[in-house]
């Protein structure tokens, strides 16, 4: 078969999630269900799913649980050339799914994780970008500890060096960025070599020190400082409850903003890595579609997402062209 | 007990359905949930659930997993003396169910199944009509192959020798008739024998070849051209989502055409079955209520089967006639 | 830690509670999940689980599933000093979960419980009383039999005898009251010790004879005739569907019928309990606040039960507040 | 198909059983696992399955629970023509598997049973006897209440009028007979009608008053005082621990004592059931084959069941006939 | 009831325990069922269940899965005002359950737990030790961290100042001990306030520097350096499979080794918490037994062990006892 | 690192496995677990376990059940570059685990499947074969259809020509062969090409027309006859049971016979696969070790598969090498 394929490049922590059943809260469940995820290779299953060449860059703990990781990589058709099995704990997270007005909640048991402790100092970056066509960080990276700070900077480092396109999801979390480093400390240098960002007004001023509160103005700002940056995206979620959300997303391209459609989503399965499988969209639509398809597929994608258990989005490139079209929306198909 | 029966003969196609849990992809899937259904099945068991006695006719393989199937027909109270075990694979399919903006899915798995293979030649159609009241078919038998279109044709013929009332739910799918023959080739012969059918505008023409565009034109042309039918009927289901229709129905009677309610299903737990659901409660309501009765009835019940998990309708006459008028829907019972 | 906290006692039946898992009914279920429950002993849940110190008063039967009762109850971390082990059966109630027009159903499978044979000839009431600021019951106790009335009436006039303020739940159920006595026949002797109760109109006309259409006017005779009421309160449930409620509630305080704000339910997990969270809620709000936040607080913490499978209400008191703030509702939480 | 088929009834309760999954205590489990049994209705889904003619006769509890247990008679083959719909609660019994050292447990909850209630005043014995061979009942029926007393010897005075053939299971279990009577009250005059017994020892003395130590000698005694037994039955276990016992089976025929072989049972999936499938394998043998092949029948037909989850024993005549035969024993078969 | 109760303290870590269903391994698993347990709380578990009034001093994470472990020890019946929540992680172990000759696993996770991280300076031992008669300790505490290390001698120190009686099981284990401290810097000063301790050669010579190759002489030299020791007691294990064991234990009481009975495991079910459950026996045996009933108890209590699923014993005194006497092993209980 | 790795080409049909769970029989079970098999998938899955580089030829249908059978080769760790996606059925087989006498059962459904349909006419070989080391076919390929056998030769001339040295798995199954061609039609010229055969007595009489009863003989006489040949080995199983075997083997290599040791399994979890877990270790054996440790290593392998569920044989070079050494078997690792 004659397929466009590109190959891409992830970087970032894999977590084993454990989540509750149905709507379980913590302090009552008898069982966790096992899952992988992590916003970067979330990112990478949805494209690998949609038949790129996908590898991820990380590291996990050399056990059997550790191993585990690299298995479900592997199950997502994700190349696991560039995985290290290191010294340190697998790092997971916990899951409880919401519902109505409670909300859904997770907590994080990344502490001392394989990857936290993982500066890339053996990575052979040439190697990794060898026939790359693109790459892909995000802002939880650099924020784990200084070992990934410095590793996310190696990795966008070589990829500039080697001529590769770079995604970056800056994705602010307030309850990282222990390690005694700010944002305004380290993702100034990393947003200099990328150019495409997943960012919302927050992001970009606490991650840019961009003090706009009008999002053009905010775009306009932040190419004009990083003059690298070719688009600026971000998800629109209006939370009517847990199981109930509005979602739209905007691109600017340098010119305009562009508009997706507004999704109402009454029946949330799962949201977690909705935002990753906007960015996954976002990459396959800049990679193969014009600006406003890549925003509208990008968006679909993501609404997708919220129909399905676990961390990754397992939707077909037609059913979210489908969707993206309005057709067999909600059908039963035999 | 003095109780109201009649005696209902179906035939058609029992598969093993293999349900991913909750909203699961089949790509994801580490279970799969055990079920049995059949339009015409469901329809059994449904009637049977009504106290009716019921007894359906198909194959199943001579072994352990087609006598699972066996066992299902007995669990449901339905008679299961006309069941035969053959050659041949149990019919299967795989259903996904889907949520807001991802459809439901069916992967069919039923090619060389035991009842593909099935004719009939050996079935004492006098025993099997002693004593009934009512035959039900669909347009899936006819549909399957060669096989089961002979052996429809010999039941139809046979309960109209019989003086055994006749439904036909026509049920045109696309996907099947691959043994050669056009719907047109074989179910006007069906219809020709038959007093209420089930069938849409797209039923009519690809099956009857009546290419009307108003349903009451072609309920009259269809009337005209096939005598014997007293009853044309169908849903009508608004698909806003996965989990979420709005289902009403509409009864020709010769004279006038009758429409229901229509019921707002923002929940939907699981919609297969719901057509049957409606045939049985049609089935049901023709024997024993008047014609707006009856109609009530059958959207009732295909209302309350979205419910429920499976394609059997758990509803006792009660609760669909409780829905019919309005008591107690969605109250706590004690 | 300086914590506030009360010392609770109530009073009631346990039960094993056995649900069919997902949306299945009764008569399709291959499986019972196993969960304990009571109207008095949920309100003990919340309670204990909001940093009180609460005691339940209560028997068992004497054998292995009789233990796991008061398993459960510590670790909800009520205080069992005062569970008895008796001759009798463990009450069970099944429960399936309906959906949208299909009702949920209980079915109970109390009679002869080791509770049901419990009159409290020993038990120690001061010892039980001793330091306590509240005891609640609810009209499930003296409707179940003799013994449960006397026990009852023993309960409320040694807390009375106490000083403790008392609240009961009316909770008329039709179903209960088998054992020849009418609700008044008992239950005004019971009122009239009570300084909170929990009433609707039904509740106040069948168990005190208050014959009033107005609610404000039906307080002001309940007070009338019963002068150590201080509190009445109702909930106000709509029901759009078996998975749709719209819920609201009122307090009267003698001098005015405070109103809550109303909430829409969409998506409901587990309705069951809804009331006995609203019942805990209102006795913390009356405990630590006004009256106005006390009913918000009552309102919103049986909002948040709605979400949450099983009897008990598994929220904190930041997540009660955070409903009735309007501050982070349905968001993820990282 | 031409088969050899006789047909049977059997009399008795039918109890949900609550089981523990895999080897969990009841004061650990979080879900009960749903199946159903009785010694009487073990005996006829054996028979059933079996492809013999088999009638239940039994009552329920008129809600979806006891309906709940037909469903399961019906899946089993079993004719439920005369199960009734009754007052009163549904039989349940919870089961725990040991493993070991540790014993398998059974808590009854049957107090107050649909079926403890159910006299048979109106079964019209004539019609359930109609064509009958063979009439089975156990010492447990009698056992249970002064109602059930008065059924049991109502269906074997029918059984005999109507000539029918009469087997009994002694079944002395010291924790029922709690209704006034004690078994030397009853038995004898059922006895008296039967025709083949399965007792030991303790069954001869607590239920005949046969005071006889040798077995021989216990069964001349009981044919001398009850000249109807054609045939007295037992089966021999030595139990190494819960999960390892050794079974054989011994078959007094009025001549000889008939010996079994002696089963190795060292890793016992569920005996519950075992001495059901034991009689009903008596009976088969009994009815098609001679006295030795019928107790190795009998013996290896209850050591299949050690094998299979549940109370009924699936499987087929070829699985006991291969074993009794030692082909196939533990291959696997494809 | 008037019942014989001490008052027992125990101190150690409670991790979450995540093990794979059935014998999958962790490599396939899809779901991890949830318990609780340590080596100090299982003894806790245990002496609770046996109805003794049993506290547990430990550490848990400030967030709901912490409070998940606190539920945990009061569902067993334990007394927690003795337990802090804190900064740090909750410690997990995750387990794999073998068969045959493929070992059980176990993958620890507890490094920065909030135990870890606990030094127990703000823990009011005089309360603690407030009328206790025994207080237990492990090897594993000290020698987990510097903290723990400190924590468990305060304990120690506290119980002997308030002439409380003190068990200590020495536990070695290689994998831990990372912090900088061996055990002979460590555990001599904590054996020797101690009363009763569980060490086999390898146990006496790591901890204590005993260097004998015969248990009594070991034993003997042991209670010449450490003159508080009155009992030494071990288990002896022979392994001929992951799910088939034979277990024995000794005690030298200063005068003599005593031995117990040597029990066959041949299914086993769950052997981790065996040697907890002797501790348990072990204790409960020194309170109310003499030496060789003490010694018995406690193996039969660890053979029960063996056949529970989960760390925690669920065995009553009574089953411990009929095993000890031989009565009942393996028996069906109704 | 570096490492020892081979390329190893595999060619077979995956099926996809639906498995009862624990004991369970067909006619009873709810529940499938999902696995997937095959005899040539499992052998590869080993050996990408032990890191070596496999590739698996195959088909599978183009939907999201084919797809799901891509996706657990990927998890695997096995190069799905020749996997093709093709018209036709998803190869299934139904898994039932018996215990102790009751044996397990297969049922196959792979009629019609994709694979079934495959000739490989579209297969580049030389791609497939460039840098292999190894490429192991087995008899079921032939047996299976016309397509398949054209299939096999191909792959079998191919690996010769590109000078791989070449295993086949005689495998005989009398079932499979429906498609006109007995084994000596075909067998003979795929052995003429092979190197190392898997074949007891029976295979070599069946596929090969070798009438020896001495198995030295047979294989001195099936060398003669195809000199290719240079390892011909067997495994032994005695079957006590479904849930205990005992199992050894053998390899010729021309000079010898060398014997494994003989290994007890009493407690099997799941024995599918066992010879192919043999066969892999043997395939690993000869790369890597002398005949002796081979064959040894090759026995322990497939020993240990008997202890885990599902087809594949989760364990690592280090844990058979243990077990042939007879460390750590069956303790508890921490």
């Amino acid at each position: 078969m004659v397929q466009m394929t590109k190959r891409i490049i992830t970087l970032g922590e894999v977590m084993m999630r454990l989540s509750t059943p149905g709507h379980e809260r913590f302090i009552q469940t008898h069982d966790y269900e096992v899952q992988y995820g992590g916003a970067e290779a979330n990112v990478a299953a949805s494209l690998a799913y949609w038949d790129q060449s996908v590898a991820h860059v990380c590291a996990f703990p050399n056990h059997d649980i550790g191993k585990a990781g690299i298995r479900y990589l592997r199950s997502a058709g994700i190349d696991t050339s560039f995985v290290f099995l290191r010294e340190g704990r697998m790092g997971l997270y916990f899951f409880e799914n919401g519902s109505m007005h409670r909300s859904s909640k997770i907590i994080y048991d990344r502490f001392y994780s394989a990857f936290s402790l993982f500066d890339g100092a053996e990575v052979d970056w040439a190697s990794v970008f060898d026939g790359a066509d693109w790459f892909h960080w995000t802002g939880i990276t650099p924020a784990i500890s200084a070992a990934t700070a410095k590793l996310c900077l190696s990795a966008v480092q070589a990829a500039r060096q080697y001529d590769v396109k770079i995604s970056g999801d800056i994705n602010y979390r307030r309850n990282l960025w222990q390690y005694g480093k700010s944002p305004l400390d380290v993702m100034p240098e990393l947003i200099r070599h990328t150019d495409v960002i997943i960012a919302g007004l927050t992001d970009l001023e606490n991650c840019l020190g961009i003090q706009e509160t009008d999002y053009v103005q905010a775009c306009v700002e932040a190419q004009r400082q990083y003059p690298t940056i070719q688009y600026i995206s971000t998800t629109q979620r209006e939370s009517l409850g847990s199981s109930h959300n509005i979602l739209s997303g905007v691109l600017w391209n340098g010119r305009e903003l562009v508009s997706s459609r507004s999704f109402d989503m009454p029946s949330i399965v799962d949201r977690v890595g909705g935002g990753d499988a906007f960015m996954a969209g976002l990459i396959y639509g800049l990679l193969y579609k014009d600006d406003a398809e890549a925003l509208n597929y990008a968006v679909a994608a993501s609404v997708l997402k919220h129909s399905i258990p676990g961390d990754a989005n397992f939707v077909t490139v037609e059913e979210v062209e489908h969707l993206v079209k309005g057709e067999n929306v909600g059908k039963l198909l035999r």
